[in-house]
């Protein structure tokens, strides 16, 4: 086996000595050009490949004839040509990127909801400019020059427009190199970069999920406001513990931990970057603008801020205002240096700025009447809000809801099962990608429970019975399904024969514990925060589920094991990541910046450590009843 | 000989091994705090050594007793009881440096001019906050808090204060070790740094004028408006040629040049910083605002932008705009990184901002009437100012003025002579610092030039004569101090008996030449200028002569050889370094650095080398006749 490494990026990856370099990037995920499709005969397919012992000779015919001799000085191979036989470094050069034909994606910046009057208005514009050169008569400078042409292009007059001077170093020889014409990339009025030609096509923007257990990235198009590929990992900090909890003693340790936590988030978000640019064939220079949301952990994390007191009563941010600085401030971050980065405002400790972000998503501001919102991540955030006042609080879940600490549990990724019904008679399940079962994801997990309480193989005190106490009616196929385990029963949830990797995947009574604790943290939440605004849980007129599910979660599930409130299950959405969609729109929209701020401050936090009755009302919640 | 490095700084000096250390800080003009009078006995003048091989129980009594057990294994020593005897690192922490009572100093920020209104109002500004600790009932975040406090104080309710997320970092254990109480510096609404306890008597801001030849520096108190230190030092750059054309060629001729170059700047300033602190006894981490003027080249220098097209026709800077940056954008600047630093606004590439900060100096905008101001630097600018109308050009002078390329010329420093009348009999002249003469400043060399002129020892065209072409009525002991040289005839000034280093100093007819060809520059521009702006030299009724000429310049000497017009000499003001003036009001006031912006763009640069008769009038202009 060889090592490989891949630029941009760095994407690495271990494959065996002599495979096809195309072949490489191709499990990559990097997508190159192939017009020929790999015959030779092309010449699309151009990468650079260096190794320790790298031999120019070993070129092929068809490389010696369609590279160029100074491409072949600097390392130039077709992918479709060169095998690799030791470890490498590759480097894909921009132009070899394919580019998807960007009208074929599908419209988004849709809402999830209706009657949303969503208006983008980027504050990132281009403008291409032809300068006049100078002359004797002529003596502005190049900057004057250039504000000038501004002016008249944007029609507005004398605006103060600001460059920083590590921007003018390079505005000379782009002049000269290219005929006058340039294209200036502007926040507001400031310059964040200056390119050659005309570039006004390719404008793009990126924004960023940081959950605590997954990592959700977009990539738009911020010409025609199209998302135009996504993407999602496991949060490098996972090592550190799966609860914030854990990472923020991590933190404590040492004074350098703070920085190695920043720097390996920021490293994945590099990744992200690379390959949502790689999937939608741009430049990811042509990236101006991250929008990152994230819980305030994650969020501190990021900025490098101390943590310690996040995790200490009484549980004091550094910071709740929202962030707007530029890309350099984000040490290694791989946007070019004055990309703006913004980051959305927190509420407290444990509200973050993805719950703002949630319900930036779904319109919170405009709605009349009794609200409730649940996000269920590795805490579990509840917003309440009526007539216009929002109460909000934080239950910390834990990760069963996104698959984590559950025996066969999974990120809702290939492999899946994102839906389960259990009928008396047999077990109906979906797979993500439509392949065999590897496991199961969120959404899942609730639909199983779900189904095993409703059939009464689990009991609402979370037990999971023996085959002799199943009721009446129950098939045996279902019943030979509860296996005797050393720590306890288990249900055989998909056969070896059956799974991906050819192990059962079972539902464990542990899992169910798991589920329990997830369950009555939030359960207990909502319930504080229904007495505090003095609501009864019937009287909510809508609830909002939320979180990285993969797939969204079944309402009718969530409300069968007591999960939220039981009103009318057609008044319960299921938005799947809406803090994702909340961050495309702070991405698009000042005005959505604006009322993130705004509804960062009024928010009423409630601490639920600090409830004198908590205690008590967890121990109830525990119980797998509906809530009413 | 031992090499003795001295922080901060780096002070680099050598010297005899075995000297004590308290000498060797004074030799390096770094003021420490000895209140036994070096006896070892007070404990006070506390510093670091380390050397290669230091060996620690070196101690003598008086240090073993005064240092406690973990200032000795830091390294420190009594400077007054160490002798060095290997090359050594010093470092000086602040609490050893000793500061001076301010109040001794005297009132600075006047003008150079009656009737100049100036204000100060630095947009600096410290607030001391005593923050209220957090509890579960009041969870605001610190920066919130920091903000209410700030709000309340300032009378500036909703201010949108803005922090960078670097100085956040520092926040939760600033709070937490003072006792929650801080003083936080600001520039308008954006923090500069927050410090522990109570500092608002600490607040500096630095200003500097950039010359070819010369940096000058002004230390300044931001609370009390007083200059509490000045410097000056050698441009660095000097070594790549005295005139600013040379260096763009070295600046062209590879593109690390540049940065170099840029750097050799920012090492010089960063000394500067470190001597004005340590001559005012302050820590210059308390400086939050530099000011920095210059002719148009030393300013695209020190911000690394390309030079070549100043000294390409048509002469295009690359900004002419003011900059207004973070300390931490010129790298390696040794103020604190969010420090502030301006950069004066240039007119054209040959005037730049230290015109500018002269105009301000002479409060151009307010005079009636016809002004000329001639600044004499290595290059001449001269500016002429009718009814709020306002001319400028640029005249290649050379640094004749400012004594360099003059055979016994000299930076006017100790040792150097700025006055000299030279009569029918004898020679009297004054010397800097009252010593013996080492070699002759700007001021000086004018006035010897008027002085023999007079007695028609020197021709308007430049000839120094022979003994036997002296005019009748002139003593011998004049008479034979012409002396004939291989080229040309050479003026004895000083004998080698009275000088300092043992060597005579002539006069020659090379350093004629080149007066003769700076003069000619200059005057060749006045007439220019006049003749654009349709004015008789009689009609100036005000002259400006500013100039780093150590010494302000004898007008009457100016006068006799015909580099300024022929006015009254009682309404010509020789103004010395008024760019330095004008930079510490550039300092002290918003309202003046608006001023400048405006400034910069109403000037009408007149470009000298496009005029269809320059050759004509530069030749004319050499001969040293009155200027009518
Ligand atoms: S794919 Fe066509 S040459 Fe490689
Ligand atoms: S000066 Fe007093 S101990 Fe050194």
């Amino acid at each position: 086996m060889i090592e490989v490494t891949i630029n941009p990026g760095p994407i690495k990856l271990t494959v065996p000595a002599g495979t096809l370099l195309l072949e490489v990037l191709k499990q990559a995920g990097v997508m190159i050009a192939t017009s020929c499709g790999g015959k030779g005969s092309c010449g699309k397919c151009k990468v650079i490949v260096s190794s320790p012992k790298f031999i120019p000779d070993t070129l092929n015919a068809s490389e010696k004839e369609l590279l160029s001799e100074e491409e072949i000085k600097k390392g130039f191979h077709l992918a479709c040509q060169c095998h690799l036989n030791q470890n490498s470094t590759i480097t894909v050069p921009p132009f070899s990127l394919i580019r998807e034909d960007n009208s074929k994606i599908k419209d988004k910046v849709k809402s999830c909801l209706v009657n949303d009057e969503f208006k983008p208005a980027v504050s990132v514009k281009k403008y291409f400019l032809k300068i006049n050169p100078p002359s004797l008569q002529d003596q502005r400078s190049d900057w004057t020059r250039i504000k000038d042409e501004l002016n008249k292009q944007s029609n507005e007059n004398n605006q103060t427009w600001k460059i920083p001077p590590a921007i003018l170093g390079s505005i000379p020889q782009l002049l000269k190199d290219n005929d006058f014409k340039i294209t200036i990339v502007l926040y507001k009025d400031k310059v964040i970069t200056v390119e050659a030609g005309d570039t006004r096509r390719e404008m793009y923007g990126v924004a960023f999920d940081i959950g605590t257990t997954t990592i959700a990235g977009y990539l738009l198009d911020l010409v025609i406001f199209k998302e135009v590929a996504v993407d999602a990992c496991t949060n490098p900090q996972f090592k550190y513990g799966a609860e914030v909890i854990s990472r923020i003693d991590f933190a404590r340790k040492e004074v350098k931990n703070r920085q190695k936590m920043q720097q390996e988030l920021i490293e994945t978000l590099n990744q992200m970057i690379f390959s949502l640019s790689a999937k939608a064939g741009i430049d990811f220079t042509r990236i101006y603008f991250a929008v990152l949301v994230g819980n305030t952990c994650m969020h501190h994390f990021l900025w490098s801020l101390s943590v310690e007191n996040l995790a200490l009563s009484p549980y004091i941010p550094v910071i709740t205002d929202s962030i707007m600085d530029d890309s350099r401030d984000l040490p290694n971050f791989c946007l070019i240096p004055y990309a703006k980065v913004y980051s959305a405002p927190n509420v407290s400790a444990y509200i973050g700025g993805d719950v703002i972000s949630d319900l930036i998503d779904i319109v919170i501001w405009q709605r009349k009447g009794i609200t409730l919102l649940v996000d269920l991540g590795t805490n579990g955030e509840i917003v309440l809000s009526k007539d216009g006042k929002i109460w909000a609080c934080s239950a910390a879940a834990g990760p069963a809801f996104e698959g984590a600490r559950i025996s066969s549990g999974m990120r809702a990724s290939e492999g899946a099962i994102d839906r389960i019904r259990i009928t008396p008679d047999k077990v109906d399940y979906r797979v993500i990608g439509q392949t065999k079962a590897s496991g199961i994801c969120g959404s899942g997990i609730v639909d199983l429970m779900a189904s095993l309480l409703k059939l009464q193989i689990i009991k609402p005190d979370g037990r999971l019975v023996n085959q002799e106490e199943c009721p009446l009616g129950i098939s045996q196929n279902i019943i030979e399904r509860i296996i005797r385990g050393k720590r306890g029963n288990k249900f055989l949830v998909v056969s070896a024969e059956e799974s991906a990797t050819g192990n059962p995947i079972f539902f464990t009574q542990q899992d169910i514990r798991e589920v329990q604790l997830a369950k009555g943290a939030v359960t207990a939440g909502i319930r504080i925060l229904l007495e505090q605004a003095r609501i009864k849980p019937e009287e909510i007129e809508e609830t909002f589920l939320a979180g990285a599910f993969g797939n969204v979660l079944d309402t009718t599930s969530a409300l069968e094991i007591g999960l939220i409130p039981a009103i009318p299950s057609k008044k319960i959405y299921s938005i799947g990541n809406a803090a994702g969609e909340g961050a495309e729109k702070l991405l698009l929209s000042e005005e959505m910046r604006n009322i993130a701020e705004h509804l960062s401050q009024k928010i009423n936090y409630m601490e639920l450590s600090a409830h004198h009755d908590f205690q008590r009302i967890f121990a109830e919640s525990l119980f797998f009843n509906p809530m009413v």
